[in-house]
């Protein structure tokens, strides 16, 4: 592992996700300055006022030279802060991102980012809350967490090895992926759920007793639809960047969904146990296989 | 309310509703013995051992003059309990269930109660954990819960004052429907989730990644899909005995649904952002009325 110390780090994006990356790596002491980088200036004053950021700027061209870029934005946003970062990258720098959708931001590197694109690392950290913006980031977000990195073949070593040492130095294990296969198996495990919660809630908040729905609804419902407090904006740009994917899981999934209607319409209580005992022993192995691997 | 002390209870079906109920009764020192019924004698030695029960029995005829009969059996059994303690029930017994389900109860107590019908006074605790078993069952349960009745107009006064009565021993709040209205509302709440994690599960259990999908998930996905570990015999008897407003819920959620997938196919922003947007006030509207009304 590359040994990182007296690290020159921008962060563009101080949310949830940059701000715990810099608590982190604040707290694993190896870095010089920490620059946050943000289009509203109240965002940057209360990272500033958190001890997250030792220095905020609102424009690319302000930030000087980096030895690590993190764009830790909407996704929708990278190809533009690629594009108003590239004159000012230096052969040294690395260019990394923490997006949720990875093939967008490979196409985007390859058009914005110039010589500098040998030297992006796409990454992707499988954490977060339901909670958004610096003030819910925490330096302990990644411990313990898989951090997903899709670089091209022909990737720069050092850059590769500087993205992940970062990460291990969070406390993240980190795996690498082809970007293509990312975007499918994220599109399954998370992109998929977010849009059921989303369109569950929406199914109650539509009906006519809507009120009386959310007062009467359990713990469970409030547990169950917790992803649907995420960002709208950010699941937004993840629709629209990874839909392809993302429309192949919602298909498959109203096909269950569809199944299990005509079993319902047909009483075939066979069926029923059948498709509920198998979720239950998936669900609760994959558990079980999860938590024996920390 | 009426007072409750020196009460016969019997409990048929010793799982983590009944025990809980057992649990949450003697700890209000209401009862002189409770007796649990079930078919497999080591649930009802389970159940002696830790203490929950003070007697198992294994036959209808054989538990003796109750004050309070409480059927907390998957649904689906409900009928035959009914038609087997008819003959033993007393004109003082009042008789109640737990039940997800309740005209479904409702029509089972009009064949086969007897004079007893008029006692029926028909019971949904909203309450649970995904944990079966009378192992799993704890005293405070239903503390600070709603649970929802649903007697026919004709209902005897004293009974409906029993199971009120009780229900509030346990710690929980008391609301009266129409049974009718009760197996719509909850399709919504809570049959139509469980359904929808069901069947999100079976998606990533069928995929011919499965193993990696279950490692590479968040912790976020465990949690939404908590519900799949709940008792599959439970839901194929709720999901047989509500069919209808459940198919009704899950065709409203499926054109929720569908209208994702066209937003997503014609990358129409808007309406993702507006249905993503919507869904997160309306939750966190829901959580904070339901958090206020504590």
């Amino acid at each position: 592992m590359k040994e990182l110390s007296s690290l020159q780090v921008a962060i563009v994006g101080v949310g949830l996700i940059g701000g715990s990356l810099a608590r982190a790596l604040k707290a694993a002491g190896v870095t010089r300055e920490i620059v946050g980088m943000s289009r509203k200036p109240e965002t940057l004053n209360k990272a500033l006022e958190l001890g997250v950021i030792d220095r905020g700027e609102t424009q690319a061209a302000a930030v000087g030279p980096v030895d690590i870029l993190v764009i830790a934005t909407p996704v929708r946003a990278v190809p533009d802060i690629m594009h108003a970062f590239a004159p000012h990258l230096s052969a040294e720098s690395t260019v990394t991102d923490v997006g949720s959708v990875k093939t967008f931001v490979c196409e985007a590197a390859e058009r914005h980012l110039g010589d500098a694109r040998s030297r992006f690392v796409p990454g992707h950290p499988i954490a977060g809350t339901e909670h958004a913006g610096v003030e819910a980031s925490f330096a302990s977000l990644f411990e313990n967490r898989t951090v997903i990195l899709t670089p091209e073949e022909d990737v720069s070593g050092t850059a590769l090895e500087t993205v992940d040492a970062m990460w291990r130095l969070a406390g993240a294990s980190v795996v690498r992926m082809d970007p293509r296969r990312h975007d499918e198996l994220l599109a399954a495990t998370s992109h998929l759920p977010h849009m059921v919660a989303y369109a569950l809630v929406n199914c109650l908040a539509r009906h006519p007793q809507a009120e009386e729905l959310f007062r009467l609804a359990a713990g469970g419902f409030y547990d169950f639809t917790r992803i649907a407090s995420s960002d709208p904006l950010m699941w937004r740009d993840i629709g629209s960047t990874n839909a392809g994917p993302l429309i192949e899981s919602m298909k498959t999934f109203r096909a269950e969904l569809d199944a299990l209607i005509e079993a319902l319409e047909t009483r075939d209580e066979e069926a029923l146990h059948r498709t509920f005992a198998g979720a239950k022993q998936a669900r609760d192995l994959g558990l079980a296989r999860k938590n024996g691997d920390r």
